[in-house]
């Protein structure tokens, strides 16, 4: 059996379902021979824990149960995320702290200091592959350890595994998309002749509406995401701030029903390639027509 | 620099293609020291080869003057496709020969042939997959080498890969698509009203509909490739002539104009999962609302 030290950093939504999925996936990883023991977790507002085997069902039990961790009084420590980082006992480090998309930060310092002392790192958060891209790869590969971040965009598609794991000799030439939920629910729901405010508070009930949804509406969470697949998957070397873009902002009922009156819709398209003058990263609305494919992807989809 | 000797049995349009990877990727193939040899061919009618280097741009450039290999007098042979695949000196059978839909022969006595030599196959028959998937897999095993099949379906588009490589303790519970390009081609041109004669013969032009449509027009095409994913992705054990079928060939004018009164289009539909009763799978035309992603899947798309 080989055992697995995890320390988890960041505790919400990704983290719960990634714990879940030990829980569940359990014994197919253990007929495989994998054993995974969570030794640190940190978390915003909830408490940090560290422990030489802070069990699955007991966090997610005591989360569900109190909405924070100061339950598990035995493991419950002082240290702060960066120095359980630098301290705890483990052989992965999961970066799952909340996006900071103008800096990639606190999150690029979790995983330098994680890469410094040899631990392997797998990350959520698209602010280090869409900031620190390169010197994240070049500092895990002259250590020796794996830098990982397929969910980081298209979460459930694993965009950049396929890629790398199955088209060999093969380079990518461009990128077309919708790439983010949001803004793509409100562009459905207003073409519906339904009210922007109705539409938020909808998208807010379901979920993928944050509070403050500005970085969604004006484009940046995309502009972010094209960043990160430019740069994993071109070599780009872009910045979320080179990116050329137009959020949804100024779409007005006026232009929705003039893209529909040409048998069109209104999407939020993200459009990268490498042009002559080098990276080229575009996120605009755009109006396709109803018949083509980016027509059909909807709501979450 | 690996050497590795290549036996290409088939040289339609797929070898071709091939061939043509190997000249203009042979620089990067080098560079991460691989070297590829090829010591033996074989085609319907156009002349057995055998060689210590037949080289790719050599076969290539007598084909397109000669439209077959005669002409490449020192390295023909008497021997057959299969006492290739028995004598010849390789490491790894290419698989290219015509798909017979109904039984997956000649290609799954090819392969066995290689396999029981211990030679790694890699094939773009779905043939086999369809009538031997199981069997073939078990016999590679047992010797130690590799089958790989990548292209059978969904030729481009890396499917089984991007299953058993991405996708690491995930479970395919369902599949649903348009998996067949000349009846997608034969429907979407009918709905736009043109007649089923032009339709066929645009489609002979452009090289995908064969001189005997039947086996697409019937849904056989997609049925051997519907039990082809299923057989690899889910383990169904199925044999072409298990699916549930219903081919094209009865859609009328009527049909066609009915789908579209309800904001619809025909469309041959593919499907397949776990059921109670063990693994269903159905090919049919089926009616899609026009905003469905399904409906968007146009042509040879």
């Amino acid at each position: 059996m080989k055992e697995i030290k995890l320390a988890i950093m960041g505790f919400g939504n990704a983290a719960k379902a990634f714990t879940k999925i030990l829980v569940n996936k359990k014994r197919e990883l253990e007929a495989d021979g994998l054993y995974f023991r969570i030794t640190a977790v940190s978390t915003g507002s909830k408490g940090n824990l560290q422990g030489a085997n802070l069990l699955p069902e007991e966090l997610l039990a005591c989360l569900e149960t109190h909405g924070h961790f100061r339950a598990l009084e035995s493991s419950l420590t002082g240290l702060s995320t960066l120095e359980l980082i630098q301290q705890a006992d483990y052989d992965v480090m999961i970066e799952l702290t909340p996006l900071e998309i103008f800096s990639g930060q606190p999150a690029i310092n979790h995983i330098e200091a994680a890469l410094n002392r040899g631990k392997h790192v797998i990350t959520a958060n698209k602010g280090p592959i869409a900031w620190a891209y390169k010197e994240l790869t070049a500092l895990a590969q002259a250590q020796g350890v794996r830098f990982l971040y397929e969910t980081t965009v298209m979460d459930g598609t694993p965009i950049f595994n396929l890629t790398k794991a199955t088209l060999p000799y093969c380079k990518v030439t461009q990128i077309k998309g919708i790439l983010n939920t949001t803004t793509n629910f409100v562009l459905e729901h207003l073409a519906k002749g339904e009210a922007l405010d109705d539409v938020m508070a909808e998208g807010r009930r379901r979920g993928f509406v944050e509070a403050d949804p500005s970085l969604d509406i004006d484009g940046w969470d995309a502009a972010a995401k094209l960043t990160a697949l430019m740069n994993v998957l071109m070599d780009a070397g872009l910045k979320p701030t080179d990116v050329k873009r137009q959020g949804i902002s100024h779409i007005t009922e006026a232009d929705i029903k003039a893209a529909q009156a040409e048998g069109k819709t209104i999407k939020l398209l993200c459009k990268g390639h490498i042009g002559q003058n080098g990276p080229e990263a575009v996120v605009e609305p755009v109006r396709i027509p109803l018949s083509d494919l980016y027509a059909a992807i909807d709501e979450t989809s």
